[in-house]
């Protein structure tokens, strides 16, 4: 059950209406790399989970993520400011401005509808989370491409935070990552000479090789704190 | 800010799994009448509301629609069952057999993945709630349609009572409409000729009439049930 | 069977090209709210419906809309010019400058394809035509917008009138609605507890209740007006 | 402006409901290769043609497309019958049965929304009728999978009658095609050497040159058979 | 199996940096009429295809596709500069400057994502090749449009390569076409009355009719030049 | 440049026609996790890389996902037969019965159309390689759910090579991931508190928590081989 409350997870505020970077905004909330995928494919994935723990991890991300999706919608909301006016929209899409009265919608920058195509979930632990920090990686290089394009402090501080978040999100699905070792479909890894055989499909130039190929792991960086003591 | 709790909103049951139901039941979850579109539409027009009590509304209804999702869903993966066998699914899409591993998907019954494009939102609360009232009547038909074909008890309870949340967000809907009276697109209906003519654009056949234009206005049945005392 | 006559059904001029509004007024003729969405809709729809007079209607407004789409797809075509210049198509997509040839395109004003997924049809009535009341409170929505943002003389005449066609045909089906009382969706509505019950999920705020649930049915002005002689 | 007649272009029937053939049909409906397609991508080319005779062409054919599209449309309702049971519906899409009340869709056989991908429109004469000739090739391919595929009398008459309806039209927009040599793109063919080269990119295998590089031009059955006189 | 050369299969040079050109030559990257949609159409009609010289030429053609895309997709990157700056990117779709780096992307000019409905297939020679007759019509038309709205020289040269290969691609089409005669869907053309008449469905005008109708088959340059020896 | 050779990159053949799996393999032609995914997502990543080293491997393995491609497409054109005929396609999408011809096509097994927001590029190294890494995971996972339903022997040989040969670029790409190390979005890892604390939104449970976040880095199974000499 998801329950509502109408203080946001962090507050948000702008300098001023910007709506031009509003529409570049939109890429967070309607776009692949964005606040709605991420809950929905955590949400999605989670309903066959097994493992109570992991399972715990990842409604605790998507709802996270969904209380994001609320400070990037209101953050563009604030920033479309009171005037229709797409004379002035000259940045990505302009559908504030002739569609949707200036509310936040779920379109990528350039207008593009959101699509569940954006969504991966295969019922496999290892390839999901893998999904998942690959998602988190991209989610805070988007964030960085907008936040060096803005000056507006209000709007800074919280592309700063929900950053920062995506960051400890993909620390702890790689956390979660190491603790499913040899199950699914990382089992058998590397079996038949199949996998360990370089194809130089591209010319010119050669310079990996597969050497000895075994499942994905992370490194334990505690560990390796250890270890250096 | 949202909140997940684990317990479900209302607890859901199978009497057996039911790969080829599980795809039909699909059609609420990610289709275009389904639970998912019903919380998206709700939360991102309540984005532009300022009625508090309206914009309350539409956030109830959105976690309650979320929260039904959830139900459809884990619905939808106790029907799945645990055996991979496209073979057996001869109903609609057969994702959860080559895609998913069983995992219930962001999809129609057919496989439709599901879009953005479903959302109706116009940041004009007239326009907004008759899309609402509208949207829960539809949602009410596939519901029955969807209980009519299957036998399986505890289905029938799910959808009996989600279709009996969508009748009661319905009412609801109408009488926020009714508050708001002469405003946004409602006001200055049928001032000009244009309003007022019918047009017989296919023969044979004419009907209707163009008498009086007046904006949308529901009965209120307290009203009618006190004036006929 | 449908018949073209190269005469519009009212004629179109603009006082002068205007690329980014041709951009703009694309939004109604390939986007969700736009005239090719409402033709296709009641078409859609009219095909298994058997009430004559409510067909009969259907039809009506849906030759009437295909009929608005050649008025709104001349209009942008007018407001292309005749000199392929992206650089001068700052305001939303730019097909019209690299893929069209200035010709007017089933895309809104972003760029985004229609899609079907903007159709609503269940073959329940009731359902039906309250999405089509809600189609055309939005169409009139997305017209105003796009009034208030040109002062081509030319090009207001014509939003005026397909504006207050919208309000006609809104009343239309609201009439249509009023005489389907308690048949198909409408019926024994509100009869399980569930339908009375009202979640509040969104704290702080708790404003309605749900009392005496009944199906839709809109206020018939002209009794109304009786009533008040 | 279009005005709708009651009565289809031609009659049509079946000899009995058969829902997975209503499935298969949606093709012509809402696929790639169908009537909505057609008609659409016709009425949208039309809108920038100067010349009028050929203007008439793409407008009459486009009419002649809608026509055909509630011939099938029409066909589809007959077929999908009055059972709502989607454990009979094994063959492609099953919205009839789950979402649209065995109403018939702008979908393809597989549930595929339609989409305006589809429509190829380049405000250039000469592209626009290749890609038309190439439509109603391709269109009258699908009727001759679907009419092998049902021994359903009624429907065959209505197939064979839409197929050779295909060809009258490929027919026209080559007589059409003809009477352009030498505008827009065909101007100035096979000028540079670039145009004159044969690339060998798939090895082993060279069959084709480039001798002399023309603008494409078709045979004219008429003067041909008057110079074999 | 494909093979990668890095060397391009004709070098690419821009002059200068130019944001707002990349975003309208992504029309030619990832749009319908593009080089990704005709390397895709092609090998996806190859598979079936049994004549082995004109399987040959639809995979020399798509190889040289693929890498057309290769170039236009270089030339984007280079014109997209260093500079992550949305502010000056005021024509079409914005996705470089907020999502992918200023690294090419697959979607159009406006930001359209690719879509295979792009694509048409159909198993049938005659229709195939049609297809992709008028396909490189369109494609021609559109690198017209984008020669004439850049002054860069670099990215004229690499334009004027393209568009002459596309003219060599569809004179090799119609030599191919020209062979199959009476295969396929050519056989038993205009048969039935039904192909021979003309519907006059847009009024006033008539200026076209069915005399005598033959399947498609194109003029022979090579022929013609011989017999006006 | 990319070369064809006719010769696949490992010959494929099937025991007998099978259109039912036909439909299923299309998941790895033109679905989320297939062939064609993999291929676009490398090339589109690769423009912009500036490692020649990384580069190589990104184009090497985009061309061995091309040629995979083609032996999908290849087996699942082998299993199509040469019968038309719906009626037995009871498994997933029919288009190749009513629109293809039996030819391959871009579509999922459901038939849902390949999109390019399956693609994820972003300009930034690590966040490219680790959604490849992702991505060879989740292809892994689709092709075990699909041998495991069926037993035609030259099928299982095929796939099973080709789930090898993703193993074998997964442990490719982990390989160039820890060649990164404190590069573009990996730089800079947890540095504020908002990078270090867990979010306990779903309740009950309560198992993780944030320690010591660090940007991801792979064991390297060989440096372990080595230290456990």
């Amino acid at each position: 059950m998801f329950k509502h409350e109408k203080q946001l997870l962090k507050d948000v505020r702008v300098d001023a209406p910007n709506p031009n970077y509003a529409a570049m905004l939109q890429e967070q909330l309607g776009g692949p790399q964005g606040e709605l995928k991420a809950a929905l494919q955590y949400l999605s994935q989670s309903f066959r989970i097994r493992d109570a723990a992991i399972k715990d991890l990842f409604l605790d991300i998507a709802a996270e993520e969904l209380s994001h999706m609320e400070m990037v919608a209101t953050t563009i909301n604030m920033l479309n400011g009171h005037k229709l006016d797409a004379q002035n929209a000259t940045i990505g899409n302009i559908e504030a401005h002739v569609l949707s009265g200036l509310a936040p919608m779920l379109t990528n920058a350039s207008g593009q509808l959101w699509t569940a195509a954006y969504v991966n979930e295969t019922g496999d632990l290892a390839a999901d989370i893998l999904s998942n920090i690959a998602a988190e990686q991209r989610a805070k290089v988007v964030y960085e491409y907008l936040y060096r394009q803005i000056n507006d402090k209000g709007v800074r501080e919280t592309i700063d935070f929900l950053l920062n978040r995506e960051e400890a999100h993909n620390t702890l699905f790689r956390e979660a990552f190491n603790k499913i070792h040899d199950t699914g479909s990382l089992k058998d890894w590397g079996v038949t000479q199949d996998s360990k055989i370089y194809f130089d499909m591209s010319t010119p130039g050669k310079y990996f090789d597969v050497n000895n190929p075994q499942p994905a792991s992370f490194n334990n960086p505690d560990q390796q704190n250890q270890s250096q003591h």
